[in-house]
């Protein structure tokens, strides 16, 4: 196995293809499209992955991400951010040679795009599903009824959905809570497609957060699952309820640069900078950047009970630890975490290697700026 | 001025060269060598800033940044890190063609060097100053004697001093509280200085944490200051009281993607992967990722009150504001950013342009991975 020297993101391939067959598994129950979101892992090899089970349409969550998958042949790409009119000039470029759908929530956006829009574009008007960061209320039918005439009238527009993004499903722990979550953003997402089931019969709907993908069984009048962390999953999910530890797909490989045995602590060379400041609040240990695993034949082990990282600095981590553990470690050993979120993990550490030691290409940080 | 039309890291040039200028002056005074530490900035542009005001000397934080500066022309680099040994090549390939400074805080690590450096080296003996994240406690004579004897026996080492960073001073809020910190990391590195005084008169003491470079004006027998974020400030440094907020030095350039005004939030293209998720509570506003600046002729105001980052999501922020604030904007405008952590922010955002629109580049990610 490839020999890491500094923070590596590793990913265990069949713990992904395992999560991405459920996913089109439950998409094919209930006959919906799946249109996974590819700003977890933003990489052409893992989006082959999906490709290769059978995926054709992706969303992404920036324009360049659009470039970037465009560039590996994906032809059909959903935006799920409000549309940046200041990137107008890209917009058109993508819209040249590929589907590309964007979302529109406002009159602004609307009326901007039909002016400068130079080739077609899909428009899918965003409904805030209960979370309140974007989006139209669903029973706002001013507004939508003249947004959805304005792009029905429209040169380069196709009116073609709604689309909304239960995000504050993050905050829910247990199925019970995710199915709350779920049941309001139905309720919300209902009131469009009851309004409009008549005159827009054969209109997408869309929703995809991974909580309420992976546990709710049923989607009723949902046409599109566009889920996108499932394929790794992390701390942050399985404290939610949304994967078991084993799901968990990559771990960060740190080496081990000071031991601290008289506090039990593990100190490693993996900091803000590689794992994110993004953190949970454990019901034991307080604060907790990531747990801890053990090397096995396949990958790694379940984590270790009562061994996590609890503090980061820019370039440091600390583990907190027990005695029976601090001795069975020395300075140089590379030991591996879980992280609590996995697509800002990725996002930081720009590659990522499999379990075998082959190394996946990511999209830099200034691809296409 | 440059049209940015993505979430954009912009540097107030003549405030940076304030900043050195006065922790220069600072030095001077005291007659102490200033080592700033470039793990802030990561750029070889903003490094000949300090170099053309005198600065020869500098502190990074990783091997891999050891490099980057070295291929910049410098020739004496201290990496104030816990030595990562499974980096072996690349410290013997660096110290063929620099003065490199390394941190040894084991007889493990110690050991390792002595066996595999092919190279000479200073070493850096870490010293814990309160922070409790690594370094041996200043009254373990045993094995400080043990190491130095150890290092002065050596092929490839030379003793070169102690190394502290008092980064609790993070956690101090005001002039009184930074005093403490600083009084407990002298007390500490006390006990060193005067145990080797007599014996090792010429070796360096060095000390370096932004709160306590800016804000203490007598340093007693350090030898030598590694402060790094000074050069750029942010939100948290005006927390802890080491800056005024028009010491800042960095903005985030940011389009306006959506307006709430029934809930007086701005949306805004910029999320935990530009400004990274590190966060500060506030004592009105309470969770704070950022405030916000006005254009001004010459960059940016001082922040407007009661407007504040309150939310980020991976590519989303949520400004929250007043009716007042929310009805000068309309979506497409840019709005500027003053960041919570201005070293997390710049090594998300990856290259940096001077409030003229001149681009910064800096350290890639993968650089010499």
């Amino acid at each position: 196995m490839k020999r890491h020297t500094t923070p590596t993101l590793l990913v265990d391939k069949n713990r992904c293809l395992k999560n991405i067959q459920s996913m089109l598994d439950k998409a094919e129950q209930n006959q919906i499209e799946l249109r996974p979101h590819f700003k977890t892992h933003q990489s052409h090899e893992v989006g082959r992955w999906f490709r290769n089970l059978g995926v054709k349409k992706i969303a992404v969550s920036s324009l360049r991400m659009a470039a970037y998958f465009a560039a590996d042949g994906w032809k059909d790409i959903t935006v799920a951010f409000p549309t940046n009119i200041l990137e107008i000039d890209l917009i058109n470029a993508l819209a040249s040679k590929i589907k590309l759908n964007l979302l529109i929530q406002s009159k602004e956006t609307f009326l901007f795009l039909e002016e400068h829009l130079t080739a077609p574009i899909c428009g899918f008007i965003k409904i805030d599903l209960g979370t309140k960061r974007t989006g139209i209320e669903g029973d706002n039918f001013e507004l939508l009824d003249d947004l959805i005439s304005g792009i029905e009238g429209s040169r380069q527009l196709l009116f073609s959905g709604f689309l909304g993004h239960a995000g504050h499903s993050y905050r829910a722990r247990g199925l019970e809570e995710i199915k709350m979550v779920h049941d309001e953003a139905m309720a919300k997402m209902g009131l469009v497609y009851h309004y409009y089931k008549n005159t827009h019969p054969n209109i997408s709907i869309s929703i995809g957060d991974t909580p309420t993908c992976s546990k709710i069984s049923t989607f009723d009048f949902v046409t599109e699952l566009r889920p996108g962390n499932f394929v790794f999953y992390d701390l942050m999910q399985a404290q939610i309820g949304s994967c078991s530890l084993d799901q968990i797909a990559v771990a960060v490989a740190c080496p081990i640069v000071a031991l601290h045995p008289e506090r039990n602590e593990i100190i490693i060379y993996g900091g803000g900078i590689h794992f994110s400041k993004e953190v949970y609040t454990h019901s034991d240990y307080g604060t907790c950047y990531g747990w801890i695993v053990a090397d096995d034949r396949n990958g790694w082990s379940s984590p270790i009970p009562d061994v996590y990282l609890s503090r980061l600095s820019q370039e440091h981590g600390v583990i907190s630890c027990s005695d029976a553990f601090i001795n069975n470690f020395s300075i140089g050993q590379v030991i591996k975490i879980l992280p609590v979120h996995s697509c800002m993990t990725a996002n930081l550490l720009q590659q990522m290697f499999t379990t075998e030691g082959k190394r996946l290409d990511m999209m830099p940080i200034l691809y296409n700026l």
